[in-house]
């Protein structure tokens, strides 16, 4: 990687092949000039035109002849993006086009951009901090309203906010510490520790708040880890088409690792779901059907919410042994576990069915939910073949996620920021254990100056070109 | 299709999800009032902006709160693409912020444009005739810098402008059978017919170059039909991935129909070759193979060039019985044959071979020559596998498109005007024949009304829905 932030670069900034305009950026020092050299606008040169001002333009090929009839715009810095001056040229979505163009403008003296050159240069031209810089790539990547929300606040800057304002206690306390290490050779002990204490417990807090709003922040981003679980034949696959068909949103399926689990995605209510149709439960002695139950059970020990799916029909080994293995699988991570009645439809009609749960309702139903673990909870009847229940189930999903959403005004979504917060928590613990103790400042300062250090490497306040290097790497070229 | 010309529609100009900035056009009479509804300019509005200029703004939701930080721009009727009052939003490059503008858009009165709709308005609002709307489609799918250049050229008018030219001709000339008619009762012939037959046989001529020329226009376009043929082992893949190998211009690998055949393109001096490496011919009772070969065979039927590929140690049999095999296939649709005899790097070395070449030269080159048919033409000797003599072949390659392209100024690419071209030629032809008969005029004025009638058709002066509903169909949404 090659990050000369004295040159010109250049990139698309759409995929060209299909659409109907492709865009082309140009940023650094001799980016009107060498866009200048390519491009012939009437009456007029780039130079003398006016920033922010589309002008109809011809793009010329290296012989004069015209490549394409294009709009153009400069912005002279630090007016622009990457706060340097910049040129867009904005021409037909032709793959040949963008690449000519591309070649034309290297071989005027720009460079091909490296993939999140132009946010890297916003980034050092001060344009934004780090964390705002990482939102660019994750509100494009947003798939629903709420990923889209967190990653916008994110953009804006309201979470650099509160990092800032976190650092602004952090220098406080540290600055007030080292009055006392100043002072400690007379043995006067300036700063109220009571008061220190306060505040070292108030950032523990805060801090603590953010690390756990990443399990959450990550959910909203990547959708909340759902799996549908229960015996075989228990209707699973039937309420995934349901989930899926009733909001035609972003449906991806992948194809499972194991040869009975699909993976999909829904929304609800600007939500994602990450939903996972497992192998179904029961004992087996085939050892390839083992190994998909295994599995079925893993992604239960990994999931956020377990639909947990009975057949109203089945018998009752079959049922209480399903809730056995899924209550003993999602153990102490505590999701939120929705038991699930399918097949209410066959209740009535000329095929009716004679269910357990209709002979004795409700010591039955007391026995499973008491087999999950949630004696308290009720069963949800639904028909996953007909639909009935289905609004049901969406509406108790959508109130679980907006109820953990309205808990949490910042959501850290990103990794990075979850491993800065962390070490800046244990070093922040260490300080805080060292106040109560009495330990004179000079032995935890050294802490809090850690402290310090990582939250001020998520906004970028304290950076390293290997961070640099890492974070822009992500981004796709032209960006 | 629904294709009222009064309302606003809007679709997005890229395809969002990756790349960097996403653009979201609208387009109608309201097009700056629904826009001003969605979007927060700092110190003014949409209405008050100049047009062209583009400014920073936010894209608010229904509530209220932000859905993006944008750059918008408008542009004035008759000042746009379209002709019509528009507006261009320049967003982040996620799905989920275009899908969600659209929406916000058509709740606000807009509609979602249909494939090719704004280029349509810009034909019914005369900014392009009928053919240079279709050259915008061409310019976006262009591969190479010739079908670049060809669509180009349409897209600025060149080709336009011959059809007009050729249309006031063949007005002139109705003009002077008209009169001719007014005055036949009387038994004078006022038309010089010897300047009328000139003035036809002129006409008839450019039609047919012009229809002679959608061969050569339709190879630039989708790439010049070249097979490699030749005997099973005479390095025919090889030979492929040599001609691939070193440009690495696009090269697309389609799944072949038959077992052995592949289909790839590249590009020679920004001439695209659609190239297609057929099974290997041979006597053969197996008769899935059999099969093969068929279709091996049926390729240099339609090909443009034919590779004809000997291994330079084959046994004689081999050799001339495959030779014979392309001569027959060729038959009288004349490609141009290249007669290639490859593996010549293992003339030297430790494994040093002998060839039926090496051992009587000048009588066996001579044989294999005139069994193909092209007794005057001599071999190319190559090495697929070191590379030598592949810049050989690409520059006979080159030369052969480029003698074509210089015989040809305009190039039709379009399916619809050579069938246009065809009924007009054929109508002048009735006209001409006519002529020379001297069969009164208003016997054959219908026919010459027919082929003005045709003419006008490419460029739309004349033109009906239906013709229309089917350009458009085939433009993507957005343009």
């Amino acid at each position: 990687m090659y990050f000369d932030v004295n040159d010109t670069i250049c990139a698309p900034a759409t995929i060209p092949g299909t659409g109907a305009v492709s865009i082309v950026r140009i940023s650094g020092p001799d980016s009107i000039r060498i866009a200048d050299s390519l491009i012939r606008c009437k009456n007029t040169s780039l130079s003398a035109l006016e920033a922010y001002k589309m002008q109809f333009a011809e793009m010329l090929e290296a012989d004069g002849s015209m490549l394409d009839q294009v709009l153009v715009a400069v912005f002279r810095a630090p007016h622009s993006y990457t706060g340097e001056d910049s040129v867009e040229i904005y021409c037909h979505a032709s793959a040949y086009i963008v690449n000519r163009c591309i070649q034309l403008l290297c071989d005027a003296g720009a460079r091909a951009a490296e993939p999140g050159e132009f946010t890297r240069r916003a980034f050092a031209n001060g344009k934004m901090d780090l964390a705002q810089a990482e939102a660019v790539a994750d509100v494009i990547a947003s798939q629903s309203a709420s990923a889209h929300r967190v990653a916008m606040n994110q953009l804006r800057g309201g979470y650099s906010l509160e990092l800032r304002e976190m650092r602004k206690d952090l220098l406080e306390l540290a600055s007030l510490m080292e009055l006392e290490l100043d002072f400690s050779e007379e043995d006067v002990v300036f700063a109220d520790r009571k008061k220190l204490r306060a505040s070292c417990d108030a950032l523990v807090d805060h801090i603590g708040r953010l690390i756990d709003s990443f399990k959450l922040g990550n959910a909203l981003k990547d959708g909340i880890p759902t799996v549908i679980a229960g015996a075989t034949n228990a209707g699973k696959s039937t309420l995934l088409n349901a989930l899926l068909g009733e909001d035609r949103a972003i449906v991806s399926d992948i194809a499972g690792t194991t040869r009975d689990s699909i993976e999909a995605s829904f929304n609800v209510d600007g939500v994602l779901f990450r939903v996972i149709d497992t192998a179904g439960l029961r004992e087996s002695n085939d050892s390839i059907e083992k190994i998909g139950i295994e599995r079925s059970l893993s992604m239960i020990e990994k999931a956020d919410i377990v639909l947990a799916v009975f057949d109203y029909f089945g018998s009752l080994d079959t049922l209480s042994d399903s809730a056995a293995l899924i209550r003993k699988k999602c153990g102490d991570h505590q999701p939120l576990i929705i038991p699930i009645l399918n097949k209410i439809d066959l209740l009535e009609g000329d095929n009716k069915k004679v269910s357990p749960f209709n002979t004795n309702v409700i010591d039955f139903e007391s026995y499973l939910l008491d087999a999950l673990g949630i004696p308290e909870s009720s069963f949800l009847r639904i028909s996953a073949t007909s639909g009935e229940g289905i609004p049901d189930l969406k509406k108790i999903l959508s109130d679980f996620a907006h109820s953990s959403l309205n808990q949490n005004s910042t959501l850290v979504t990103n990794a990075r920021h979850l491993q800065a917060l962390k070490l800046a928590n244990a070093a922040l613990l260490r300080v805080r254990s060292a106040l109560y103790s009495r330990t004179p400042a000079d032995l935890y300062l050294q802490d809090l100056r850690e402290a310090l250090f990582h939250i001020g490497s998520i906004t970028g306040e304290i950076t390293t070109d290997e961070i640099l290097g890492n974070i822009f790497a992500r981004f796709c070229i032209g960006k």
